[in-house]
């Protein structure tokens, strides 16, 4: 079959490999329909991962139809058409069993962290993957999903809802900040709506990124490269804060900027994956009964948001802007790594 | 009447004033029959608060008899005896209505905190006190409650229950740490049983306190002055890391061992108040999906554990080691202040 | 003033009365701008609610401009625009304090019930009220929030939410069945959406009803007259019954409907106003892992309600069918006395 | 090997059978070391149960060895010594998913229930069991932990705290009323402190099981033959009622007195198996904002149950009354058929 395979720091190859075969009772063979690109996989490309080594396939997204199925794999079957979740979690383990499929205990993968398709194992960028736990890391497509709509699911809505907005714990009438309007702040701004918030206030750099903020369900948008910027959300609130602050970039300064929109009694809930530390003003957020939440998302949400994407509830297919065949993928990545130039959001990637 | 009255930085005396008075339909006059003193009392003195004015008279925690009620006032009585909270709330607030009594929008005192007493009106140190909203701010004392008992209700046993346990999310079977064994870290651990934890681990760098802890409740103790004491919390886990991460000291290096020592999926909550801020390494944090939490005391739980203690399920006279009577308020000053050579946790000043 | 005046079973009138005037430091007075009839007002009619005496103004919703406020009374003052909640409440006694306002302990009213607006005092049917404990029991009303929309807030509204939705813990996906498309079983209907439901699905004898329940937000809607009317909810379903079942008619059928609705794990949530006991099937339903819950409005929602309202997320302005004046009223009490014939749903009856 | 066997209404028999075998790659099968006997069994043995043929071994309760793992067995080995949880469940369907191990929708059990031992396949009063779904439906116990602590936690504490405790929302500070004195009211009574209640009150006719309950954490008892019982639980509360009323009996009368002993906001928890529908006084119940909740236990805290206990925290083994060696399980049916005469809780049989 044929693969994007990562070849060390800056070489990629869609390239001829052998195909996955099944390796414990547990897995499923899928044949792929549809992946798409993360910003991971960007990073991972610059050397930035380097527990990815040369040879690995890249991918952790994606959509397909089982083709082969392990001995002990009983409720799945040949020729179901399911998503893969980013994650793949045991459903035994201690973690798995409390909901922290992010941090399954899996011994196959790297040692507590569900996430290891294109990291620890192959991934879904190829014709076909093997799959491990399938039956806890797959889920049918119900009739009526289109593929754009269903490969968002594996990682990109589940995570702006779980670790955006349930960690964020958005209640109805809450005043919501999402800081970063790339795709995984939109799926913050879009799920938010779940929560039934009285404004979302998306917040970026990039006026056309706002623009676009609005479709996705953004009651405002205030441009952070105004010197106001600050003034400008509070002045959306009663004048103490945002009650959820969503953190969807990944820098010291955007996590500040959160910090520092919230009210007392507020939550700011970090999505961005960060290469640095942060300080954190203890010295003043101490009296002002804060908190702030961070992590992996478990996917335990994806069965629920297809449910509302099936009955046509959350218009996730917006999030496409960029189509191509699995040939053209080196093409898919030249648009991703330079969506600005592209007014790319998410790029489908289909047979 | 006497009072125990602020003079500038590093200076303080027991000293005639007037009576206060009722000032508001709402205030009663409370003749004070103990009160005690908080590590916030000597960062005052230091002159580490510079809102705090020559002529104010201090303290914020306290019990008594009330001698005198605003026209408001329907529900209290001249002779009732009452435990003041640290904190006066209206009630009536937006903050105090969502259970935020700790940012009470109350416009008597500083804008948005709860915390007055001793601060920006006059505190509990003195043999009359003017409480606000005292219908929101006081709680009558059953029978066969002692002086000593209530006394740690206005402040640090609900500080460390709400603040340490109830912000930590403790659950039944957790392993909470806590990290410093002072008196808010000993109301954390002495509480943290109200939710049945497995293990109730304190750490700190004083033997005499450690022992003292397993009086308290502590299951066990690590001494975090030895090099290995992380491995050795660690051991008392399943190596993971512990449930709930409790920081009682407020140093930068107490709150960074608080956020290793917690396992993924775990909380970490603050209690310290903190003179400096903090680095946070989200860089490894971002995917361990743990949260932090901080804040001001609701005591919105002061009700419910005054009827634990009227129940003698909460042994909380423990926490007082030394008694004084007005008249020698400053030698109990100088106990307190130098608690480790006195081995002094509480101070008892009544008539 | 004049006022709709209760003279005994099957007696009203609108009538000339002395003016209200402050009892207490706690009330307040307000020139009401609009009220609405409840289906409450007309069992009380009916000789159904044999505390309510002749005499009593009934009425116990309504907006209004404050005239004079008590001496106790901080926050509020003449001339507020406000929406009285239907459930006057102290805040400061045991069960306020949890939130329970609607076993507002207050000593003015029933023991233990926090309604008594045109039940136990006087009600909102007239050109005057005395508000009882204002501060807690009035909301101002903010720019753009119409009298239509806001006199929905001061019951139906709240009621459908809190004792529906809330209690009956919509959650984000949920299939909803409400049981009865009358004013409060729409009002759940339109509420639900708060929590992201994937169906809301409306259950009533009336084709009218239901074709108007589309207009509030349900997704589906099932005649119950039809023998397969279980069997067509069932298919909006997996086929284990629906998440949440709300009993919004208050009769031993329509509520064991609502029981034999949901699945394991699901709830019922109770919020018809019961003449009778029901049989409930606990040798069947034992081993169903439901749960049932009933209760009074808290309005402690209201504020937040309010705010969606004056944001427009909420359409609550389709609620009322029929306007008439204050002169008018005895011809409101026609019109939604004969809600079905007139096709009336809320009626709104202003200056 | 030998195993207890139902010959129909009436017959059991200690009786040779055919060993257990594997017979789904996710099988496993234990060797016995202890069971108990559950009233359930006895009710299948007079033939209340109909589901249940002449054939099929009892038992739901026990521990045990591994002595052999099906092909898709990953985590568990020969010679491990587990807990078997009395509910069977595969841990991927949607409600195993939820937490709704209860209502697992394994396709070898009858649809929907997790409760498959002895019920729908032989169980486990045997010398060697097949357990279905081992890796999701076993628990490995801790070195310290006995047999007879370990065999209560199949079940009977479980079920105490999950529907009993923790559907009952005991928080701390509250009161709580158990009504009924048996083996799973008993352990509602012990599991409740893990939420630090302020009171437990015991509730029985027989002051035996009373004297009995104290010793499990009772602060309080009532003999409910007396006529007063109701003023003497009111009397152990604020006047208003109990927090929780948690039902251990499963009959009409006791069920209406948990009912009936609730106050506004508080919760009933059925944990009894009733035989008869029960009449609800909806008419009076509406306004009193309680809920009522049920359900067949998850056993999904039966790992963190088992932390407890090995670390001393439950003194579970005060179930055990009596034992017996497999070869007299005929004389514990008699024993436990007849608990009152020989004051017994639960027996212990082992090999």
């Amino acid at each position: 079959m044929k693969a994007l395979v990562y070849g060390g720091p800056g070489q990629k190859s869609w390239t001829e490999v052998p195909d996955p075969v099944i390796q414990h009772p547990t897995d499923v063979i899928v044949k792929m329909q549809a992946t798409t690109i993360c910003g991971t996989d960007l990073h991972i490309l610059k050397g930035d991962v380097p527990e990815v080594t040369a040879g690995r396939i890249l991918g952790h997204e994606g959509i397909g139809v089982i083709t082969e199925v392990g001995s002990g794999v009983t409720q799945l079957g040949v020729g179901d058409r399911v998503i893969l979740s980013c994650v793949s979690a045991c459903g035994m383990c201690s973690n798995c069993r409390i909901g922290l499929r992010s941090h399954c205990l899996d011994p196959e993968g790297m040692a507590g962290i569900g996430w290891i398709f294109g990291y620890m194992i192959d991934g879904t960028q190829a014709e076909y993957v093997r799959v491990p736990f399938a039956e806890n890391s797959v889920y049918p497509i119900p009739e009526g999903v289109s593929d754009a709509e269903a490969v968002l699911l594996s990682d990109i809505l589940p995570t702006g809802f779980e670790i955006g907005v349930q960690y964020g714990q958005v209640k109805p009438g809450d005043v919501v900040a999402v800081v970063g309007a790339g795709p995984v702040g939109l799926s913050a701004v879009m799920t938010a709506q779940l929560y039934g918030p009285s404004r979302v206030i998306a917040i970026d750099l990039d006026d056309a990124r706002l623009a676009r903020a609005k479709g996705f369900g953004a009651s405002d948008t205030v441009n952070s490269g105004q010197a106001d910027w600050k003034q400008q959300v509070l002045a959306l609130t009663d004048g103490a804060g945002v009650d959820v602050a969503i953190e969807a970039v990944g820098t010291p300064h955007t996590f500040t900027m959160a910090v520092d929109l919230v009210r007392p009694g507020g939550h700011v809930a970090n999505i961005g994956v960060h290469g640095k530390p942060v300080e954190l003003a203890l010295n003043e957020l101490w009296i002002r009964n804060i908190d702030i939440s961070m992590g992996l998302v478990n996917t335990d949400t994806l069965g629920m948001l297809l449910k509302l994407v099936a009955q046509h509830r959350l218009p996730v297919d917006k999030f496409v802007t960029h189509r191509f065949t699995f040939d053209n993928i080196l093409e898919a990545y030249d648009v991703f790594g330079n969506a600005a130039e592209h007014d790319a959001l998410k790029v489908l990637i289909h047979q």
